[in-house]
């Protein structure tokens, strides 16, 4: 298995994920600051992957942590804050700051050492802990994949988007391996093609049948018959049970609805947000312009032209047909399955 | 004004629109053999353009021919079949290359010269009639378009699809020209990008204002309230009013009906085929696989992944408010108003 994150040598071992398919390459990160960079520009990307990578980059900076004691707990919030102001819509970045918080406050009258042993075994927890959810999200959600079928995904909620085994490709990896599974379409997912870069790679790599489709076919393919069940996953969903997932994901609820198939989110009860009530409340991060009008440095279109540019969108649960989870697959009305859940 | 395609010392010169928006430049074609290479390549595209593109191709071979009159009648055919043979959906072309082939027998007992000068001057006409049938469509199709409008659109049904104003972006610029028109919202229409590519070239041209979006954001950017309007083109409407054209329109169309806003059809009634009871049966081009694969010559995947490329999706009927023509705005029941204004 391909590890996304590790913590090796006092320092964050990171999959560069911007230079696959190409190139299976990691980069270190020495300081929070570099982790930082690294998830902005989406080197490391994935809802349930940036949480505990950033919780790596805390316990990292504690360990290298050279000051006066006394200092410690400033310093602790500061790149605390550092990780957190790197993206702002997937909410398991901030419940993995949380937790790794409350074990600094559990540990604050050890010595620095102690703190930062403490900090390395919780998120070397959160790494096995969030392998283990995606096992049970996908030992749920095999159970709504009929034999033969075709599934439709968008981004990669997959192995390189978590710690281990995926999301939404933890349900077609399961279904694949109880044969249940014809093929899987991959929506392309400009501006940043996580489906053509990692998605494909990623079945490819397990000897998943894949196809490759642009965003803009998955309506007509859906209308063609060739799409049984669309699963996704999801960077924050809010109590009502609104989803924030990657943009063109509401677009293919609304086809999904349409033309009477199944849409599935599949996500660990952390991208749940019980403080959010509905969806029009979470905030969607808009990115660089440039990721639309280039692609590899290239411009596509006129260099001026204005962009709008939102990383995600948000999918009103009334278009859900359920949300997989490692307790199993919560059903409408989602205010109160969310709850129990949690 | 732009010239797309032109009759010029014996040869067709177009635009080659697979440069654009970095180059400016024209193609000389001295056969029918090159030409049908162009439309194949997209170098020449757009469902009005390549019908007139192929007329003069064809005027332009029996121009340059040289060997007996008696076997022009042949040569005049198997040109044609040539020329009706680069793509299979847009109905403009056949209808265009029927069109000549009336002036052919009509011409058929002059010389091959007289024969000649008579294509010429057929293709020409053509050229004309269609800017006047675009302005007559503008006309009509601003009369949808509210003050302060937003309007969506996908791919290029403007000026460089057609002989010259367009015609969704007709609407556009007749809407424009009476100061209604906010702004257009393009869709970057994947996979060969005319959207970003031709249609913020062809608008920023005429200083009208556009945001360019990806594919994947047209749902989302509804849903926010950012659209009033959709206007797309069309390359074949069937009898009842069912609408081939570019991939992702058919997703659109479900999109702007989910969010009760108003999708609109603009096109000249040469792309109606009443010899086509519905969309079913109109023939869908599936393109190259690197088309999705590469850009630039670059892949942006896994090299060897399998993939699906329609070219064009087909509406039906019911998404769509209005079909608007050079006779005025056509509106549902479609197979009584086609059938009409026929």
């Amino acid at each position: 298995m391909i590890r996304t994150v590790f913590f090796e040598e006092n320092a964050v071992m990171l999959l560069d994920q911007s230079r696959l398919p190409e190139k299976l390459s990691y980069m270190k990160c020495s300081s929070s600051l570099q982790l930082a960079e690294a998830i902005n520009e989406l080197k490391v990307r994935g809802a349930p992957l940036i949480g505990v990578a950033a919780a790596f980059g805390l316990a990292m900076d504690m360990n290298n942590y050279i000051g006066p004691a006394a200092e410690l707990g400033e310093y602790f919030r500061e790149t605390k804050k550092l990780l957190a102001s790197t993206r702002p819509t997937a909410v398991n970045l901030f419940w993995a700051l949380e937790r790794m918080d409350k074990v600094f406050q559990e540990n604050r009258h050890e010595d620095p050492a102690g703190i930062a042993r403490a900090l390395i075994t919780e998120a070397e927890k959160m790494f096995e802990e969030d392998i283990n959810i995606n096992k049970a999200i996908g030992e749920y959600g095999q159970e709504i994949v009929d034999p033969g079928a075709n599934v439709l995904t968008i981004c990669n909620a997959g192995a390189l988007a978590t710690c281990g085994y995926g999301t939404a490709l933890g349900v077609i990896r399961s279904a694949a391996g109880r044969g249940k599974l014809e093929k899987v379409w991959a929506c392309e997912t400009r501006p940043v093609l996580q489906g053509a870069r990692l998605t494909v790679w990623e079945l490819l790599q397990d000897q998943i049948p894949v196809s490759l489709i642009t965003d803009s076919m998955a309506g007509y393919t859906m209308k063609l018959g060739h799409i049984d069940l669309v699963i996704v996953g999801a960077d924050r969903i809010a109590a009502n049970g609104d989803v924030a997932n990657k943009i063109g994901t509401y677009s293919l609820a609304v086809l999904a609805h349409y033309n009477k198939i199944p849409f599935y989110v599949a996500a660990p009860l952390s991208t749940v947000d019980l403080s959010i009530a509905t969806g029009d409340s979470i905030p969607i991060e808009e990115r660089h312009r440039d990721e639309v009008r280039q692609i590899a440095g290239n411009y596509l279109t006129v260099p001026e032209v204005e962009v709008f540019n939102p990383a995600f969108d948000v999918t009103p649960h009334d278009l859900i047909s359920g949300i997989i989870t490692e307790q199993g697959i919560i059903r409408p009305p989602y205010s109160y399955g969310l709850k129990e859940a949690k």
